[in-house]
C-alpha cells in the first residue's frame, strides 16, 4: 500500500456520461481486468481496483480523466508499472496518457535519473551553453573511419560524442572491436584539448544495440574499454532496460535514451501518450539523463509546440526525479541556431547528424561553428 | 552479406513522384541516416544503403513501397533488425508497415518459434478442436485464491491455464510464491482429469511480468517449478526478450506473447504496423508460439477482418518460422462460439477472461461449456 498515483487520460466521448463511462472502463481493464459486478469486496475493490478521481471537459469530444490506482497494482517492477499506467487501454482507441503523478510511494521506489542536466554537465566541465553531441556514423563504415570522425569531433569541442543509434553489432565494426577504438579516438581529442587548455572535454557514448539480455554485460564492457556514457533504445530494449542500467549503482554512468520504434505512441491524437509524456516523463521516470527528439522544421513531423512540451517534461521542476537534458536533433543548422536557443536553451544537448558530413574531412569545423552559435547566443 | 530482406511500407503521399521520394528517404533512414550526396561510395552504398525495389498504387493517396536491406544492415540481433524495419521511420508520418520478407539468410538467423501449433497441441495431447485457455484474475487475490481458480479451470478441462497479464510480482501474491503453488494446483487438476480417462492436460503459463533484466531467471524460476509455459509483454519486456527465451535450448518452453502496451502500433492507420504484421508476423519472428490478441465485438475496436488478417499471419505458411496459435480474447461466450469458430477454426487458443468469473465457484462449468461448444463445431 501507500500513497495511490495518478494517471490522467485524454478521453475521447461525445458526452461527459460517456466520458465517465470509459473511465470506469480503464480503472477496471487496467487493474482487475475483470466485470465490475464480479470484483471481490474488500482489498480488490477497497486498494487494488483504479478510482476515477475526476473528470473535466478538455475540448470539444475530449475530456480528461485522472484515475488513481494503488502502488500495490504495480509492485516494485516499472514493466508493472507501465502496464497498469497503459498496457491493455493502448489498444482501445480513443484513449491518450497525458499525465501522471507518481505520489511519494512511486517516487521513492523509482528515483529517475542518476546524474540529470547537472551531473552530465559535470562530467564534460561545461558550466554554461548548450551542449554539442555530433553523431557518428553512417553503419557499415569501418572502425577506423569511425574513429577517425569520433577524434576529430572530440577535438573540435564536442561535449557529447554520440554513436548513430544504428550502430549495433554489424560485420563493418563489431560492438567489442569498436567501442575500445572510438574510446581511444575520443581520448586522444581530449588530450589536444587539454593541452590546448580547454577545461572541458568529450564524453563517448556508444550505442547498446544488441540483445537485451546481453544489455548489462555490454553496458559493462563500454565503461571498463573507456565509454563515459551510453545510448540505449527503450522502444527496442525495453524501458526497464534502460532502467536497470540508470539503477545500477555498480555502473553508474550516465545514459541518452533514443525514440526508435515508438514513433506510433505519439503521432497518434487519440491514443498512446503525449509527447511531452511519452519522450519526457517516461524516459524519467525509467532513468534517462539526456531524451533525444527530432526537432520541429527537420525531416520529422512534430511541431515547435510538441518539442516544446518534451522540453519542459524532461526539465520540469516536479520530476520524476532530476530534471534531464532535452536532446534535439534534425534539421540543426548554425543559421537556425537563434531561433533554437530560444527554445532549447542553455541546457540542452543540440544533436549534429548526417549535415555534419558535408564538412568531409574538416568535420571539426561543423562543430566549432556550433560552439560559436550556442556561445554567442545570450540566454 | 547474404540475400537480401524486404519490408513492404504502405505509403501515404500525394503522387506516386512524392512516394518515391518518401520510399528514398525511408531508405536513407533505415539504414545510413545521412543526406544521399555524401552516402561512402562502394560496401555502404551498394550493399548497407536501403534499396528502393517496387512502388505501386494501393489506393487513393496510398501506396505499397518494397525495400530491401542487407542482412548485415541488421547483425546477428533482433533489436537491430526490429530498427532497421521500423526504427527512426516510426516517428514519420504516413509509413506504416505492411509487409516482411526475411529472405533466407535471415530466415536462417531468425528461425521463429520452438512449438508453434503442432508443438504445443502435442503439449496438451489434444488433437483436435480448439484450445480453451482461462484467465486466472483478478491481481489482489491471495496465491491461495489464485490456486483454487486454476485447479477448478485445470480439472474442467482447459487446455491452457494462463495467469492475467497483470499478475506480475505484487505484494497479494509474489512471483516465487504463486508459481509453486499454482503450478501445484494444475497438477492436481491434471490428475483428476487423468483419473477419469481424460487424455489431454491442462499446461500452466504463468507472466513474466518483473525485471527485464530478471526474465531469463525468472523463467527458469518458472520452469523448475512446473510451468508449462510462460506468458510475456513484447512491449513491455522488449521483442528481443521473447526472443531470448524463445531460443534458449535449456528453458525449451512454448510462449505466449500479450500485446499490452502496443496497441497504438495498429491503431493509427497511417503510422506502425498492419495488425497482421505486429501480432502475426513479429511474433513469429520473436519466437511466440501464441499471439493474443483482442477479440472482434468485445470491448476492444478491431474488426473482424482485422482479427481475420492476425490469424492468416499467425497461421500462414510462409513464415516466419512455423505457424502459430493465434489467440483471441475478450467476448468469449458460448452463444458466439459458432460465428467465431468460422473465423478462428479449431487451430486457436480461445482465452475466456473475466467473464468466466460471473460462474463464481462453478467456474469449472464454464470451462465445459466453452470445451462442449468447441468440439460440437465441425471445423
Amino acid at each position: 500500500m501507500g500513497d495511490r498515483f495518478a494517471v490522467t487520460y485524454r478521453v475521447f466521448a461525445g458526452s461527459l456520461d460517456e466520458a465517465q463511462a470509459r473511465a470506469e472502463g480503464i480503472a477496471l481493464e487496467q487493474t482487475v481486468e475483470i466485470p465490475r459486478n464480479v470484483v471481490p469486496s474488500g482489498y480488490v475493490e477497497d486498494e487494488i481496483l483504479g478510482r476515477v478521481e475526476a473528470i473535466k471537459p478538455e475540448g470539444p469530444g475530449r475530456f480528461r480523466a485522472e484515475i488513481s490506482f494503488s502502488p500495490d497494482s504495480a509492485g516494485p517492477d516499472l514493466p508493472q508499472l507501465l502496464n497498469v499506467i497503459f498496457g491493455n487501454s493502448s489498444i482501445q482507441k480513443g484513449i491518450k496518457v497525458a499525465g501522471l503523478d507518481l505520489g511519494t510511494t512511486l517516487s521513492a521506489r523509482f528515483p529517475g535519473a542518476r546524474f540529470g542536466i547537472a551531473g552530465v554537465r559535470r562530467a564534460t566541465g561545461r558550466r554554461r551553453g548548450g551542449l554539442v553531441a555530433p553523431v557518428i556514423k553512417p553503419m557499415g563504415l569501418s572502425v577506423q573511419d569511425l574513429a577517425l570522425t569520433a577524434r576529430r569531433v572530440a577535438e573540435a569541442g564536442a561535449d557529447i560524442v554520440k554513436e548513430d543509434h544504428g550502430l549495433a553489432n554489424q560485420p563493418s565494426a563489431p560492438f567489442r572491436e569498436r567501442i575500445p577504438r572510438l574510446a581511444d579516438a575520443v581520448a586522444e581529442g581530449n588530450a589536444k584539448r587539454m593541452a590546448a587548455g580547454d577545461p572541458t572535454r568529450a564524453l563517448y557514448f556508444p550505442n547498446l544495440g544488441g540483445p537485451t539480455t546481453a544489455l548489462l554485460n555490454d553496458a559493462f564492457f563500454a565503461k571498463e574499454n573507456g565509454a563515459d556514457g551510453v545510448l540505449i533504445i527503450p522502444g527496442l530494449q525495453g524501458f526497464d532496460a534502460l532502467h536497470a542500467l540508470a539503477s545500477d549503482e555498480s555502473f553508474g554512468l550516465p545514459i541518452m535514451a533514443h525514440p526508435a520504434f515508438l514513433g506510433a505512441h505519439v503521432l497518434s491524437e487519440d491514443t498512446g501518450f503525449t509527447h511531452g509524456i511519452l519522450l519526457g516523463t517516461l524516459m524519467r521516470l525509467a532513468g534517462a539523463d539526456i531524451s533525444i527528439f527530432p526537432n520541429y522544421g527537420g525531416r520529422f513531423g512534430f511541431t515547435q509546440s510538441e518539442c516544446a512540451e518534451i522540453t519542459s517534461a524532461c526539465r520540469g521542476p516536479d520530476g520524476p526525479g532530476r530534471p534531464i537534458l532535452p536532446s534535439p536533433g534534425g534539421g540543426m543548422s548554425v543559421s537556425r541556431m537563434p531561433e533554437l536557443m530560444r527554445l532549447y536553451g542553455e541546457d540542452s544537448t543540440y544533436l549534429l547528424g548526417g549535415g555534419l558530413l558535408n564538412y568531409g574531412d574538416r568535420i571539426g569545423d561543423g562543430v566549432r561553428e556550433m560552439r560559436q552559435a550556442l556561445d554567442g547566443v545570450d540566454t
